[in-house]
C-alpha cells in the first residue's frame, strides 16, 4: 500500500510518498511512471495540496443502500451523476467559503473517491477495476439551497460547483481494497456519517465501466461514489473531517 | 474583428487567424499574448481542430424568450446551467456519435459560445465584459431519452456529456457585437433554427459576472448560452450545420 500527496514547500510543488511523517519526493508522472528523486524530509515542512486535479470530476447521487432506503429512493442500475466544476477542488486544511451573497444551508457529504490512472473507453469491469490507480476521500459540499432555488430545473452543477467546495485528499492510497473501508465525517469532533463502502449499489469497477461506455475517462479523473446518510449542513468556524482508515484525515474548516 | 482557429498540418497542432483562405500561424498563448510567426498556408492544407479546448464548459437552460414563451418557463434570474464534460468537445467536421447501445434520440441545439480571455471572480457586468475574448458557435448535443429515463434524478450531465456530443467551432472571433447575431442551424441544408441572440434572456456580460459570484472562470473556460426553438432529432448520416455569420460554420455528421 502506497500513500501518494501532492505538497507545496519552499514556494515549489511537488508530488511524493507519505511514509509516516517524511514524505519521499517523486519525480516523473504519478499515473505515467514516477521515482523517487532527492531526499525525504519531515512532513511538517510542507503543505499538503489536493493529491489530484482532475479535469473531470464526477459525482455520484444515490449510490447507498442504506440512504436510499431512508429516502424511498429505488436503486439505479447505471450511476446517477452530476459533474463538479474542477474549480471546486482544494485541499486538506483549506477553508470551505460560501459564494457572496448566499446564506442558506451548506451541508457535507463525506464521500470515497476513485482516481482514474488509465484512459478508459467502453472497458468491460475488469479492465475498469484495472483503471483505478487509487482511492482518496471527497467531501462533496453542497449549497442546498442553491440545489432546489429554482422549481423547473435543479441546480446541481451550480449548488456543488462553487469555488472551494470539493476538498479532497490527503492522499491517494493505493493497494487498498475499497469494499473494506468505512467512510466517517465528524462535525467538531462529533460522528455525524460513518458507513460502509459496502453498503455501495454500484460498485466501483462497475461504476468505472457504465461511465466509461458514454465518456472516456483520463488518468486524473475523480470520481466520488455518493454518500449515505447522516449529511448535515456546517455551522460557520465548524470543523469538518472526513476521515477513511487507510487514506487518512481530510480535515477542513467551514467560513460560513 | 480577427478570427482565431486551432489546427492539424503536418502532424503537429497550432493556432493562429484565419485570414480569407489562408492561415497565418502564431506562437505564444492565445489569451496570454500570441504574436505572428512563420507563412501563411492554405486553409486546405489543414484540418481545424475545436479552437478552444475549456477546462469548464458550461450550457444554459432555458435563456432564450421564444422558447421559454413556448415552453411556458418562467424567465430566470440567474443563470440555469448544467456541466458539458470537456471529454464531449470535438472540432469541424467530426462526426457526433452517440454511445454504444443508445437507441433513442439525439438532438442539436445550435448555441452562441462565450469563451473567456481572463480570470474573473465575483466580477461586475463591466469587468465580465472585459473578460469575454471572443464567440464560436456551439453543438450542444443531447440523449434526449438519457435526460429522463430515470425520474428521479435529470441526467444533464449525463445526456449532454458523451464524447464528439460538444462540438465547437470553426474559430473564435473577436471584436464581434454578439448582439447582432443570427444562430441558424440546418440539419442536411434544411434550416431547422434561425433565432437572434438579442432574444436571450440574460445576456453575456450578466451570464459572466453571474457565474464567476461562485465559480472562478479562467481563460479558455467555455459557456454555451442556451438554445432557442426548434431543435430536433438528427438521423443517421445526416449533416447539421451551426452558423453564426462572422464566425462561420461549425459543421458535423450523425453517425446514428
Amino acid at each position: 500500500m502506497t500513500l501518494w500527496v501532492r505538497y507545496a514547500r519552499n514556494g515549489q510543488e511537488g508530488f511524493g510518498t507519505l511514509e509516516g511523517d517524511a514524505i519521499q519526493p517523486h519525480a516523473g508522472d504519478l499515473f505515467a511512471g514516477a521515482t523517487p528523486e532527492g531526499a525525504s524530509f519531515p512532513l511538517a515542512e510542507a503543505t499538503l495540496l489536493a493529491p489530484v486535479r482532475p479535469a473531470v470530476f464526477i459525482g455520484l447521487w444515490n449510490n447507498f443502500a442504506e440512504a436510499a432506503a431512508k429516502q424511498g429512493l429505488t436503486h439505479p442500475e447505471s450511476p446517477l451523476f452530476f459533474l463538479k466544476s474542477p474549480r471546486s477542488i482544494v485541499g486538506p486544511e483549506a477553508t470551505i467559503t460560501p459564494p457572496p451573497g448566499y446564506t442558506g444551508r451548506v451541508i457535507y457529504e463525506g464521500e470515497l473517491g476513485l482516481v482514474i490512472g488509465k484512459r478508459v473507453s467502453n472497458a468491460s469491469e475488469e479492465e475498469a477495476a484495472a483503471a483505478i490507480f487509487g482511492l482518496t476521500c471527497v467531501n462533496d459540499v453542497t449549497a442546498l439551497e442553491t440545489l432546489t432555488a429554482d422549481a423547473s430545473f435543479p441546480q446541481w452543477a451550480r449548488a456543488k460547483g462553487a469555488d472551494s467546495f470539493g476538498p479532497v485528499g490527503p492522499a491517494i492510497a493505493t493497494g487498498l481494497d475499497w469494499s473494506t473501508l468505512r467512510v466517517k465525517v465528524s462535525l467538531n469532533g462529533r460522528v455525524r456519517q460513518d458507513f460502509p463502502t459496502l453498503d455501495m449499489i454500484i460498485p466501483p469497477a462497475r461504476i468505472v465501466s457504465l461511465l466509461s461506455r458514454e465518456m472516456t475517462l483520463e488518468p486524473g479523473d475523480l470520481i466520488a461514489c455518493g454518500t449515505s446518510v447522516g449529511a448535515l449542513p456546517m455551522r460557520p468556524g465548524m470543523t469538518v473531517e472526513v476521515t477513511i482508515d487507510g487514506i487518512g484525515v481530510l480535515r477542513n474548516t467551514f467560513a460560513g
